[in-house]
């Protein structure tokens, strides 16, 4: 179990609250493995000292970055060149396996069953079902394997100048050679299944295990995506009692109970995964209890607490700032404390809503505030 | 050989169209399997006529219905709980294994690989890629899987309505079992995957083999699809070069030639398959030879002499039409012959664009035109 890690990534002070959800939400869930956080050199000493409070090891990384602005403008991310830092991972020849989870990832069960794939193993991306989205994958770490990844970015690129395109050209034969690979896509479940495939979202969304903010607007952005669905809004607010029961609680850290806990029975609660549909849904078992994982026992509250300071935002976001200003800008985020009340306001106040399988009203509501963009014939 | 056949089915006089688009494109790819067509029997004689003149074999069906319009209001398509009328083609037990293409598809190369999977082999659903997409699938007729569907669906509906949660729920392995019943997304292409992840369009898209006109407006909708993307318009412009290379010539029937086909070369031409890439792309092999299959010679026209008649549209469409008014509403499409010019407008007015995986500019172009609405992270 000790040579076996979590690791995730954090780039700036932003994705600094992002590695933080990622190590709480793991831990609450009773994670038995390492938590570990790679980070680049220009973040600040708050910030630091923070991810040093709840991950298990803090590693700095150098750099690195595809440069491939052309590609990236295809994807309307210029800031997503400095992903292939998350290159770095298989460095961590300490550990056996590792699971690598992107700093925009909430855990909403134990997911320790990931450890029993192989590398390389990940979820389908929705916008190309072939290609694996390298949010959450499961990996060997490995110099040989590292030093592979670097020569094939130099000699290849990547397809979409970001990790993605890298890690599937590299590893290509995923969407074709072993389906024990595939993960179930309640592993990495994107806010594009919310509106795409409505019924499907009903029928497999309860089980979701991780949920992935993709998108330029991100949990801790103030800016509101318009386009959110009600439910990603849910997650949303799920994400933000998961960081300010951190950053609000006294006595911080690995041991630090979050205010997101209780004992509210499962039947009145939010989105979590839910053991007796974990076969229905896919390969992998869920071994998590709803009886006894806090993470089924969530609630929503009727008016979330959640508020984001000014002070959070770096103008522009990760989705719009040049790349290498987001390396280099201030690093103002007060990650320890809460912000200032001044300068606190809301993102979304979405409504109290019971998550029963057998009853249809999340999915009416749903059905009233989603526009189903993609039909599926 | 004799015992294996490409199904599909039309329950409208417009889908008769993609019907006979279906066969055309086949025959003219140079399928060495028979082609068959179950109808309902609402359809028109002259529709009929025009099958039974170019598929080998027209099979009328009863109509089945879902009638469960809370779930199919869910994805905006009351239309679809016809769908269930597809179960069906397990009866065909005439032949030992089928594939099933939806008439709203369109053939770009010679699929008869398709036959060397297995039931129930299908492409992902990019909008929950752990069900697959029930367009395109291989399966092998059997009363006893068709009485199994029936009681499935008896008991149980589908999640979604429509045939693609019955056969989800069903065939429920598809996600975990067998890799090699994962048939690569190029076989079942949707229009989402123009705008959801344009990099991996443009880095596999020149493999595509089978288009699938997912949405409520299809190729024969005078009704234009304001989110389409350029990509997207090429493809529709192909489908109607290859339905008016049918209705236009004289001699119309299998053995007819269709306009489409020339000998440019492949490096200046529309989208199709490569067979150099196939490889690259997925597990299984393209048998198509570019420098002879007329699929990869295909040309797309400066501007196209595609053209609507207003007395092809059932108002409403297949799309927003009460489910039983589209069985029996008028049946006034003349399949056989052109519409007259005075009703006759052009749909789209796509540039020349040349497909070339070696120059950016069919991406460029894209880069203009397409909103980018779903990074992948």
């Amino acid at each position: 179990m000790s040579g076996e890690a979590f690791v995730t990534l954090a780039t700036t002070d932003s994705y600094c609250m992002g590695a933080i959800v990622v190590a709480r939400s793991l831990q609450r869930h009773g994670t038995t493995r390492s938590t570990v956080v790679m980070v680049t050199p220009n973040l600040s000493q708050q910030s630091r000292l923070a991810l040093e409070d709840v991950f298990d090891e803090v590693i700095t990384v150098d750099v690195m970055d595809s440069d491939d602005h052309f590609r990236l403008s295809l994807l309307g991310r210029p800031d997503l060149g400095i992903t292939f830092t998350k290159i770095h991972c298989w460095t961590l020849t300490q550990y056996s396996k590792c699971v690598f989870l992107d700093a925009d990832t909430l855990v909403l069960c134990n997911v320790d069953e990931l450890f029993e794939r192989d590398e390389l193993s990940a979820a389908p991306d929705p916008g190309w079902p072939d290609c694996f989205n390298s949010g959450v994958f499961v990996f060997r770490p490995s110099l040989r394997t590292h030093s592979g990844l670097l020569e094939h970015a130099l000699q290849h690129g990547s397809f979409d100048g970001g990790d993605q395109g890298l890690l599937n050209s590299f590893f290509s034969s995923w969407p074709a050679e072993d389906i024990s690979k595939h993960l179930p896509f309640v592993y990495n479940l994107s806010g594009s299944s919310f509106y795409s495939y409505l019924p499907a979202f009903r029928q497999f969304g309860h089980n979701a295990k991780v949920v992935h903010f993709i998108g330029a607007v991100k949990p801790w952005s103030s800016i509101r995506d318009e386009s959110s669905s009600h439910s990603m809004e849910q997650f949303v607010s799920l994400w933000w009692k998961e960081y300010l029961g951190y950053t609000t609680s006294s006595g911080a850290g690995k041991q630090q109970e979050c205010s997101l806990t209780d004992n509210t029975p499962v039947e009145e609660e939010g989105p979590g995964c839910g053991a007796e549909e974990a076969e229905e849904a896919e390969g992998g078992a869920c071994t998590s209890n709803v009886d006894t994982d806090p993470v089924c026992k969530a609630s929503i509250p009727d008016q979330p607490h959640i508020y984001i300071g000014q002070n959070v935002q770096e103008r522009g976001g990760e989705g719009n700032a040049p790349l290498r200003d987001t390396l280099t800008g201030p690093s103002s985020l007060p990650v320890h404390s809460p912000p200032p009340a001044e300068s606190l306001r809301p993102p979304t106040e979405p409504e109290t809503v019971s998550w029963d399988t057998n009853t249809p009203y999340l999915v009416s509501q749903l059905a009233l505030v989603v526009k189903v963009r993609a039909p599926w014939m």
